[in-house]
């Protein structure tokens, strides 16, 4: 079996989306790399008009979807078991350490909130992972969900090919990818940056470290911080670091 | 005019997904309060072959969205200045902030990139504002811009009616939401939390805040240390709080 992407929502017609597309959408309809099936949760309900939600315990706005929905659809999955994630702005955020380790399983299964939520006793008893993707509040997982199934199967070896390298890319050692340039020469009045046309690899090696540094440094001082606890750092970065020291990271 | 997100991608099929479902879909489709426009870089090469890309300049694998595409891509769109977005690894992470600005804007225009970027004076001379994710390298875009996207729509007045509310939501106030319960009472032998059923508003208010900080700090330390900043902070949270200042937060 392939890895296996099984998605439990209200709105399988929402997929495959970007999951179809390109490489990806090749390595899963073409070459079988990986597999992706969606359930719809709404088949699940035992209720007798159908209903999938009920009004928050202890009141409050919207509607919760129901502990046994979610329990009777997971428990419709067969197979070995998988990680189990849930796509909610109350999780922790995606990062591709996660991705790696879910990449290496035989497949995840992604749960797909709608309302104001899902009831926390089957997150809870069936071992759920919450998993965010940047801070805003969306209306479903859906969208998330998409995100966190490429990361992984991006992974999968054969898919990509040769088209894209997957080493020295952003997060693979704590720092953002350097900017990229291409033909032509100028564009707009704007050059491509001189020392990139100057053919030694080692100053221009060095270019781009910096620039990975100072690009991270300027738009994610969380990873910058975490970046320098890793390494030999100078005396400027070290006083930072004491900062980061203090508030027990 | 709507709320008109206009989307720069090669796989313009990978759309509309999960934007075109649920209240977000019906929002677009029948009740015009938003619209969703795709443009197809791939009709926008020059190059006799349709070649959209070229190799980096510096050397390195993979290949190089041009400079010279994207801007013909973008100069062919008609109406007001909109924010221009570009998902990428490299950006500064979506927060709930910059969402509801973009939602009081006439609209949006989101480039999806593929390959191993996109030239990096095409975004700079015209502005574009790097926006990632969840720190997960994706094979393109697309699917973080549906992320956007949906986020920004469902502000729109009238887009999600009286179905669910977007106040005392994650984010709303710098901490996560509390966890959701509903019938039965018992699931699987856990039991809803007795103080929700108790009737007692105030105790329960208590309870959830509790909740919302307890999680918060668990799961997003960031914004946790974000929070005690802009609060009346008790001693314990004090050494926390010079921490995060020493680090010039």
């Amino acid at each position: 079996m392939p890895f296996t992407a099984t998605v439990l929502t209200m709105f399988p017609e929402a997929f495959p989306g970007p999951l179809g597309v390109s490489l990806i959408g090749t390595a899963w309809r073409e070459k079988a790399l990986w597999a992706l099936e969606t359930v719809d949760i709404r088949n699940f309900s035992e209720d007798k008009r159908g209903f999938l939600d009920d009004t928050p315990a202890g009141g409050g706005p919207g509607q919760v979807l129901k502990a046994d929905v979610v329990a009777r659809a997971l428990d419709s999955l067969t197979g070995s078991p998988r990680p189990l994630l849930y796509m909610s702005a109350r999780g922790r955020p995606l990062t591709q350490a996660r991705v790696k380790d879910w990449a290496k399983a035989d497949g995840i299964v992604v749960l797909c909130g709608r309302f104001e939520g899902v009831d926390q006793r089957v997150l809870d008893a069936r071992g759920f992972e919450e998993v965010s993707v940047g801070d805003a509040v969306l209306a479903g997982g859906e969208a998330a969900a998409m995100v966190a199934i490429e990361a992984c199967v991006r992974l999968i070896p054969g898919v990509l090919g040769q088209a894209e390298s997957l080493s020295s890319e952003s997060f693979e050692d704590g720092l953002l990818e350097h900017p990229q340039y291409t033909r032509p020469r100028t564009f707009e009045g704007i050059d491509i940056p001189e020392i990139l046309l100057s053919g030694d690899h080692r100053k221009m090696a060095a270019w781009r470290q910096a620039q990975r540094e100072e690009t991270t440094r300027e738009r994610r001082p969380d990873l910058w911080a975490a970046h320098l606890e890793t390494r030999p750092a100078e005396p400027s970065a070290k006083s930072k670091l004491k900062g980061a020291k203090a508030r027990g990271e």
